[in-house]
């Protein structure tokens, strides 16, 4: 299978940074095709400018670097983001993804049916790194909204299957809970 | 009042703009001190850097485009954010101020009985301009869903009471549609 990991933090030391390659590794043994992007790294601009919707709503050019990473996405067939959850939302680079990339006419179009989803060869995870424990996030209702904006907002718009894990109270976590959350990235990594 | 109006649109001709004006001239004739950030206008980095880590959480200084946006913030007592709705969420330049301007310490702090509020002394309204019907966003459950992160994940955990509005069908309004839309403005402003 050809398996794109959409990484995104600033810190190379970070938590998030060790989900990313133990589901790398884990990909590898498997044997899937695996490539990784990574936002920061790229120094992704997360901007949506003018140029993008003169490409996404007017028959304009793609960008170099919305193309760049359309072809990535294209290629793959599976795709597994691993992010930090901040403000109960996406990290403003990774929206910034979302926003210039799942452009109109790439990811989705409109028929005479009203939205169409592009990406329907395609199955996604989401590994969602948060300081909250995961019970607080699941009796306040939060992580309900977070998912259904996930996938009705989001991935499923596009036509995706997507599948949410939280890996929660990671800011107060020992090093064995950790370790936990590690070694469970096998049963996610499909 | 002392009102701050913060802007998110790439276009000036936008609908969005539209709307920010008509918030200004009532607020002006209101009498109310009104200042606007206009985040496209200012090229504003949404993007959180380590810089901002290390103000954040390690008594490090506030980066100065930080520092600037945290005095207009700290001087209003109503803020009013108007902006186009991508994926259910902000755009990713709005979501770049808030990852990076509600900073902890500034915005939030944590005591002995978890996370704490700091900006309890002003309250908030949000006017979320989107192509999707009022009755679709209702009806989906997305605007609910919207409405808990908005005010349980952002707002409301910096202390602040928040209100949401949605001007719907933005796309394929009328004219007269989009006039009712700036009309009901006046009912708004506070």
């Amino acid at each position: 299978m050809k398996h794109l990991i959409i990484y995104t933090h600033l810190n190379p030391n970070s938590f998030t940074k060790a989900v990313v390659n133990e589901v790398e590794k884990i990909s590898n043994d498997i044997g899937h095709e695996t490539k990784i992007i990574d936002l920061y790294g790229d120094k992704f601009n997360p901007v949506l400018e003018f140029s993008d919707i003169e490409y996404s709503f007017m028959d304009g050019e793609a960008p170099t670097d919305v193309k760049h990473y359309q072809d990535k996405i294209t290629w793959a067939e599976h795709i597994t983001f691993v992010y930090p959850l901040w403000w109960g939302q996406m990290p403003a680079m990774l929206k910034g993804f979302i926003d210039r990339v799942f452009a109109h006419g790439y990811a989705y179009t409109y028929d005479e049916n009203g939205p169409k989803g592009l990406l329907n060869d395609k199955s996604v995870q989401l590994i969602i790194n948060t300081g909250n424990p995961n019970k607080t996030l699941s009796e306040s209702g939060l992580q309900a909204s977070m998912e259904k904006i996930i996938d009705d907002g989001v991935f499923g718009f596009c036509g995706m299957e997507s599948k949410v894990t939280f890996f929660g109270n990671i800011s107060l976590s020992t090093d064995e809970e950790r370790k936990q959350h590690l070694d469970s990235v096998k049963n996610l990594v499909v």
